[in-house]
């Protein structure tokens, strides 16, 4: 899966970096939330003074591939090329309380696309289409990605009269975990009015597959109880709304039926100022979202550096194609071939016949024993290797022997300078389940 | 480098794994010295109960591979196949003092086979050629692997009268740090008798590039000091000189001029019983062994499960490629190609053009500006792409257009249904310095 997903950044132009597995724990720290969860690391055996511990004490695992790369841009910046394009797919760990789909150890895989100073909005979509087909090149049920715009939502949102704007949308992301009214509830509590809490559930509530939403949006803030002066709000909620119907056509024209627009997602952060994302598998809708993201103003605390990124969870995804049977391995072993050993005598034979078949990059193994054929075939078969080479006879300068396909027990004679498994033998792949 | 790697493992069917970052400390802490190197990791804030926060504080981070490797045979024995071969190519963790070619944090690669009760001595002889067809599928300087036998060792130690073997073998290998005049001192320290001191640095000092060194050790045997009653010592030198002597010979005929038998490599560690090796690229003795280890016994503290492993040490073999010049990376992004735009309106015709490459496997940017041409060309030189295409005037429906070796300054019509670059421009690769 890793191979894939790296395979498919690279056509696109995302080359990878990797990041140490610490970083300092007040750069971890900006973020309350996740402070919590943070590891941090310190000496077992500190023996040299008490400095030099509390200095080390201050790393932590990090637990997103955010701030590493945050990190990473401000601290090479004069060697980097921007807009810089990067994957990055590596560990992160969190301390919460483990359960099915989540881990304290996890793989994230993450690409991003950073400028300098500006960044063109076109790449909101580049994005999201590499996404879209490095899901679709896994074997997954279809992946819906739900899209949305901050700058729709804030304008609309300021229209309404909410100025705890980030406050609103953490209350509008938890739709899902406590309903429409919890929701309600919530915003009543933060002095939000009955008339705009009503329009901004309407406004959560519109959903099209295609830029048919900007009619529904517009016909929305035309009913609905708007401030005065409210000019620079409207503008934003516009902008935000082309921006929106143009991202969803463009995801959409490159690959066909993956994005909606979907004015419910909010993601938390305060961090997003543009598109934002999230993906769901069909049929696996209680997973959440297993690729979010979105475009930011600003990757580091001190400005500059806009960007847009999405990540992918990609242990939760591998957990749940493994634990409900979507996908598995064709094979636990890499070799393709057992050649069989006649006796420890004409080990060097096995050995010459299995260097010709890996010479032409065909896996195999040499058996680690001379016993009977039938035990032979057996070790083959308990490891999942579907075919057995049996050598001639002969000082094992020739490359003539015998092949048997174990599973169909087909047996017949091959040269080990020509023959190969059928493509789909020659590596372990991922097959549906 | 490290695709390189896993493709030479799995070609000899050394399947990967992969374990947690952590292991708990008592397991870790196993080895008195590198105890003082490990990384103990503890919740930043936990809230949850003393108990909780003291049970989290015994993880630390591994710093080998070798520790995990034997926590997952342990747990899955009843699930893996003996003899279990694998490959772990994972980074670990020691509070070293950083320093050239001593890092913090740093990937080691492992190969291992271990048997359930017994492992035939053959798979000594296998890993190493495996090892030496990996670095010898890299850029590197010609790596010399120095192989000695510990039961050769311990069988002529005991025979001139040594009782503290373990002792003696970590003071022999220090030669290369204190000399032999401080190995000598060291010996006599623990009470070993000149004439004995004499022998085993002889013995040390024996070095040959085949089965030869078997007659040295057998006349230094001969004219040794040897106490009364050594006839088990005696049989456990002979084994080990055998085995030794086939060891190199099978090292050599699979990889020429790969192995010396070098009857100075003691490797520190306890653990082993039969081959050791140590790796060293010419002209750069100055690294120590880049590869190294041996046959053990036991992976498990409670016995059972026999292997033989070795492990090199990645990042401070590529520290040194790229610090010393012997070979750096063709390009820094994936992408052989840059699509240029003519103008934001056509977008979707360079982006057509992108799509058409990257389907046949080209990794492909399509350019985030539309300014003028000289300056898309100056963005793909900057990022080391080698090829700009210009597409052809249209809707962006042809696949006709032009394409420039920014390098040559040639220019030339092309196709993007058939155009490729030259197989050399594919993809990023090692090049030597």
């Amino acid at each position: 899966m890793l191979a894939t997903l790296r395979e498919v950044f690279a056509l696109h132009g995302f080359g990878e970096i990797e990041t140490r597995a610490v970083e300092p724990v007040e750069r971890l720290a900006g973020d309350s939330d996740a402070s919590k969860e943070i590891y941090a690391i310190g000496r077992l055996n500190a023996e040299e003074g008490g400095d030099r511990r509390a200095k080390e004490a201050k790393l932590g695992l990090h637990f997103d591939l955010t701030v590493p790369f945050a990190r990473y841009v401000e601290e090479n910046q004069g060697h980097l090329q921007f807009p810089f394009r990067r994957c990055q797919i590596q560990k992160v760990w969190r301390g919460e309380r483990p359960q099915e789909g989540r881990f304290r150890e996890f793989y994230q895989a993450d690409i991003d696309v950073v400028g300098r100073d500006t960044l063109p909005e076109h790449l909101e979509a580049e994005v999201a289409i590499v996404m879209a087909r490095a899901l679709r090149a896994l074997p997954l049920p279809p992946a819906r990605m739900h899209l949305n715009n901050r700058g729709l939502v804030e304008g609309f949102y300021r229209g309404v009269g909410i100025l705890d704007i980030a406050g609103a949308l953490r209350s509008v992301d938890k739709l899902d975990k406590i309903g429409p009214d919890g929701v309600r509830e919530e915003l009543h509590g933060k002095g939000v009015s009955a008339a705009a809490v009503d329009a901004i559930l309407e406004l959560a509530a519109i959903q099209t597959p295609d830029g048919s939403f900007v009619d529904l949006v517009e016909a929305l803030w035309d009913h609905s109880p708007i401030v005065d002066d409210a000019d620079e709000a409207r503008a934003q909620f516009d902008r935000g709304a082309r921006s929106l119907a143009v991202l969803v056509d463009a995801v959409n024209a490159a690959v066909p039926e993956t994005a909606i627009a979907d004015l419910r997602i909010a993601r938390g952060l305060d961090y997003y100022t543009g598109a934002v994302y999230e993906t769901v598998l069909e049929g696996h809708e209680d997973l959440g979202s297993i690729c979010s993201g979105g475009r930011y103003d600003s990757l580091v605390a001190g400005g500059g550096f806009p960007g847009v990124g999405m990540s992918i969870g990609v242990s939760r995804l591998v957990s749940r194609m493994l634990g409900a049977g979507i996908a598995t391995a064709s094979r636990s072993v890499p070799q393709a071939v057992l050649v069989a050993v006649t006796d420890e005598e004409h080990r060097g034979a096995s050995s010459a016949i299995a260097d010709r078949l890996r010479a032409r990059g065909i896996a195999t193994e040499v058996s680690p024993n001379a016993a009977k054929f039938g035990k032979q075939i057996q070790y083959a078969d308990r490891r999942g290797i579907p075919f057995v080479w049996f050598p001639g006879a002969g000082d094992g300068t020739s490359p003539d022997g015998e092949v048997k396909d174990i599973r169909s027990g087909e047996q017949i004679p091959a040269n080990a300078d020509t023959w190969a498994p059928p493509t789909e033998d020659l590596k372990p792949r991922i097959v549906r389940g």
